[in-house]
């Protein structure tokens, strides 16, 4: 093997003979290319690094003093882990919707820009609540499927955890995300946290539906199913059948540990790429029904006004959608040169086919890379280099996803919907960079 | 769509209609079969369900009581959740190795029985510590590269952050791991956590040690590394450098939020596959040499004396091994009937190919199900359905990995290695299930 300095090449043609020796392919790449695969990406990113003058990463003195921490012991073990207290800023954002008037309705959002991968940490897992968070005993807590079937069951917890499991990687995101860009007439100054937080994605590990539907036996007439929380808000939401005995999970498990309360604890329902408060937590009930319930929750919000006078109800499957989560709002760069764009897509439909990259306003367009593995109803984890000449700059990002979708821009959406319209918002996002290197929300 | 009720179906005959009805292969496995796929594994934990006369899992009233939880407001939002009060006993088993003569060193496992799906919650991650868990401040830590390369560099944290990044799914496992059934002379009657819980699996985000050693340079003498710990233990291992050419990564996030205290923040190395202590946390030099540091932790730890008087050294890559996880240890099961098998079993060669169960000790051998994606150095999730008739079993996993490398049984790694010999037991774990349900660690 043979390894040789990057760092201190004078111009692009050393560079290129570099990669030669390093048996890579030795062309430059005069524009970032739609074909950039995980190994050239690397090679880019890569050479940015080097042949980026201003940016000098490395301090080149090497210092021999030993900290605190390094000359006595340190604590002692622990039976539950916490994060640094360096790190007491990554948190979530907590926003009442209605104070005392309805204690615990509001939410709390998920810091995506302060993240990486595609795993959020159970305790960063962004909430949505509509009368607070119950602390349920698993003991007493039963799941009852009832309604239009050969025989009604009830499930405790414990007879649950005996049926066959599923694990399954899925995204949850609230049919609310993102509305402030839309409601808001001048683009709020907020993190991308604050302004599209409500996402989040685990592991999760439970019951396929259909087992549980099967046992009970479903008549003929029952084409929908109303599902019921514990909550003291008693959420309710109908969904139709055929989602129940596609790919519903009864969620047990999250992140390889029982389900947090403020996630559903001790189960939730869930919809792979369904709006997120139909994917029932603190689930109580599953009465199988020949028709939609219309409860409060699926009347009172959640339904599209459209422009032409019309609204749309009953949008389950999210729009595929992406988000730059590195630089965002609110971040300030502190000098040109090398960055990684880095963000975040997924799509209600199934897989994303594609990330496009734009950091001139969408007038032109390169591909980023999907790092990881890409599974249906999953986030994804893009990325791209960028090297940053110093002027004003646009970011952007456009997910395309297997079924051909692709996020509409600002324009189109306020164009088909009502002006009162905020949900679904699947739009384009805009990070404006400042000459000074601030980077600011903006409608493009 | 058709749905039928299952739990009612008198006999064979019966469930192999339905089965037809449900357009699913109508013939009723007698044994399990090595081709058990996904959808099989499915159907056959359904009949295993559905054929079972001492299976009632639900309970067919309907009760309309509703508890305090459902009538009063929840808890409010906050910004940093935890697990429900009612899963206080899902923690680390906490081991400490010489008490007061080395405080902090010792060990906290990972409650693998406990846990579901291959991600391991950051506060439940394994934590094997020699003298406690530095209280680092990220802006006072420094990793250094130096030794023999061109130009010795110095990096802060915010300048690597700065840097393209990865997101993998990797396992840690420590070398001691599952040491007791090796120098126990009768199975210790243990948890699956207590006996193998140095096992953990992330999904780790950093940047390729081989995008830094470049921008060092590299001489042509330098063909090891050693890396040594900010800890105050100093914890220092040498490994080669085709190693951290080919995959090895310094990882700053785990599970999408900075890398936590006792897993090495504010960062780690990562040497996928190899064993645990390599994976050096605290992370703060690098220094490239020529030949092996030998270090006292690389010379008075991990070394594996033979039974043929002669020992071996550097025994970096992990087996292939596989851990059922339930039932297991100390476990009872209720009664007679369906149970799901479900583990874990990972391979530091790269990817698991294969998993066989057997539930009589051996004799018999058939497929699991891997559940979910199917990564490189990470965990997978395995299942099986299981039809236990009350009598005595001796459930077994045995993995075998994509280079063909299979798990051995005690017997021969006790006659290949010393008395004494601990280190990388990978040998095939036995649960005997006792006629009163009982599950119990055992020697087969």
């Amino acid at each position: 093997m043979k390894i040789t300095k990057l760092r201190t090449l004078k111009n692009q043609s050393q560079t290129e003979n570099l990669l030669e020796e390093l048996s890579l392919p030795s062309k430059l790449p005069e524009n970032p290319k739609r074909e950039l695969d995980r190994r050239k990406f690397m090679q880019t990113s890569l050479l940015a690094l080097a042949s980026s003058p201003a940016m000098v990463m490395a301090d080149e003195s090497i210092k021999n003093d030993f900290p605190a921490w390094s000359t006595t012991p340190g604590k002692g073990l622990n039976e539950y882990g916490q994060p640094s207290k360096f790190e007491a800023a990554t948190k979530r954002g907590v926003a009442k919707a209605y104070g005392d008037l309805a204690p615990g309705t509001g939410s709390a959002r998920t810091p995506i820009e302060k993240l990486e991968g595609i795993i959020t940490p159970n305790g960063l897992h962004f909430d949505r609540s509509h009368n607070g968070t119950p602390d349920i005993d698993p003991t007493k807590h039963q799941l009852s499927i009832h309604g239009l079937v050969d025989k009604p069951l009830n499930f405790s917890v414990e007879n649950l955890l005996r049926y066959p499991m599923i694990s399954r990687t899925y995204f949850v995101e609230c049919a609310g995300n993102s509305a402030a860009n839309i409601i808001a007439p001048q683009p709020i100054q907020a993190t991308a946290g604050t302004l599209h937080g409500l996402i989040s994605c685990s592991d999760w590990t439970g019951i396929p539906l259909s087992v549980l539907l099967r046992e009970a036996g479903v008549n003929p007439a029952g084409k929908w199913i109303l599902a019921e929380g514990a909550d003291a808000a008693g959420m309710s939401r109908s969904f139709p059948i055929e989602k129940a005995m596609d790919n519903a999970m009864i969620a047990l498990y999250q992140n390889g540990e029982k389900i947090r309360p403020e996630q559903g604890y001790p189960m939730r329902l869930l919809l792979p790429g369904w709006e997120g408060n139909m994917n029932v937590k603190w689930l109580r009930s599953l009465k199988i029904t020949a028709e939609p319930t219309h409860t409060k929750d699926e009347t009172s919000k959640y339904t599209d006004p459209l422009s032409n006078g019309k609204a749309r109800q009953f949008t389950f499957e999210l729009g595929v959608k992406s988000i730059i989560t590195k630089p965002s709002g609110l971040m300030k760069l502190p000098s040109k040169g090398f960055y990684e764009i880095s963000g975040i897509a997924w799509s209600g439909a199934g897989k994303v086919a594609r990330i496009e990259i734009s950091t001139n306003g969408g007038k032109d367009w390169f591909d980023a890379v999907i790092d990881g593995p890409n599974q249906a109803f999953c986030l994804v984890r893009f990325r791209a280099p960028w090297n940053w000449n110093g002027e004003p700059a646009f970011l952007q990002s456009r997910a395309i996803d297997e079924r051909g979708n692709i996020q509409p821009t600002r324009a189109a959406y306020k164009a088909n919907n009502a002006v009162d319209g905020r949900y679904h918002n699947n739009t384009i996002v805009t990070w404006a960079v400042q000459a000074d290197g601030s980077v600011q929300n903006a409608y493009l």
